[in-house]
């Protein structure tokens, strides 16, 4: 039985591959999974019928028999953890694979979102040129700590891994900003995990549900 | 072997139990598990030794043979892996508390954090009342929603399990200020994570080495 995951009817970033499926379809495709997707307004997302799912609102979602899953790290570990190609074999490669999609998600993302956050809602406020440069330098000393341990290594940790694929995902939040490109071993890293057959079909996928909303 | 973990030589929270190395702390108390700890100086945190372990120059790591984990998240869900006491026994129910896991530190923690470093660190800033209040705003947003969801269980699903864990440690960053009480079953499941005996343990524990910082 394929799983359903819910994605935005109209994504807020107009297709450009930033909304959360995108992580959970890209591990689907490196599983060589099919799936089904279940479109959502956003009114939907605040209805009982879907917090009953995701008691946050958010999308994606996850269901599969009767599992239902939130979370998009979660998805993604439990995709990881029942198909090949997004963890080592070896328990131990496993559990530093997990260390590095623990840390994509708490130690690097929530200075990235902040940084997002304020130049979305924050950019006509008096204080936004100062703190805008302040989150901006808690953003570099995250991304100077993940390019001095990534090197000159194609990946985290030996091969690809669902560790690289939330890295990369969070990394590519920082793309209308320049500050991923001060450090070119990431911008590569970035590169690298887009460049990849599964991605491409993963960002193909929600691309084209944004174009169908907007030719409606 | 006993695993190796790593804390503040003097924790910055002054014993109150709310660094980083009580969750891993308390997931061994709940599995019964005995472990040593290195403490670090803020000093070591940043040399070279440590980074090697940890590339953020954080605590706590976690090191058991040649295994070499660091954040809490990722460790605290290897202990859940391998011992009693932290996970369903069915896959699906296991699947779910990691769904709680990844919900507590990529959810509810980004806001819950950014509203502590504001407290921290922008308290004189002229933009201080406006925009903590505007913060606020968003740490009440999730903690309503995870209000509604709990409801009047005692866990989020079942018996407790490492997504109770880590969730009512992030909701104890909260604790200087009155957000939490705001929400009386957020309150009353905070609580009752504490009495548990393993959180006790663990809270001594990290107490007793701030208390030898300070007798020396």
């Amino acid at each position: 039985m394929s799983p359903t995951i819910t994605a935005f009817e109209s994504s807020p970033d107009r297709g450009k591959g930033l909304s959360r499926d995108v992580r959970v379809r890209w591990a689907l495709e490196e599983a060589g999974q099919p799936y089904d997707v279940r479109l959502l307004s956003f009114a939907a997302l605040k209805q009982p019928g879907h917090l009953a799912l995701q008691p946050f609102g958010q999308i994606p979602t996850y269901e599969e028999g009767d599992l239902t899953l939130f979370d998009s790290g979660a998805i993604v570990l439990h995709i990881a953890e029942r198909h090949a190609g997004l963890f080592p074999e070896d328990a131990n490669g496993r559990a530093r694979a997990i260390t590095w999609m623990f840390t994509a998600v708490s130690t690097m993302e929530p200075p990235i979102v902040e940084h997002g956050m304020m130049r979305l809602f924050e950019s006509h406020e008096p204080w936004f040129e100062p703190r805008i440069a302040m989150i901006e330098q808690r953003v570099r000393t995250r991304l100077a700590q993940l390019s001095a341990r990534l090197g000159d290594a194609d990946w985290l940790d030996g091969a690809f891994s669902a560790g690289d694929l939330l890295m990369i995902s969070v990394l590519q939040r920082l793309r209308s900003s320049n500050l991923v490109d001060e450090y070119p071993n990431l911008a590569a890293y970035v590169a690298r995990g887009e460049a990849r057959p599964a991605y491409q079909r993963a960002f193909a996928a929600q691309l084209a549900v944004f174009e169908a909303s907007q030719a409606g």
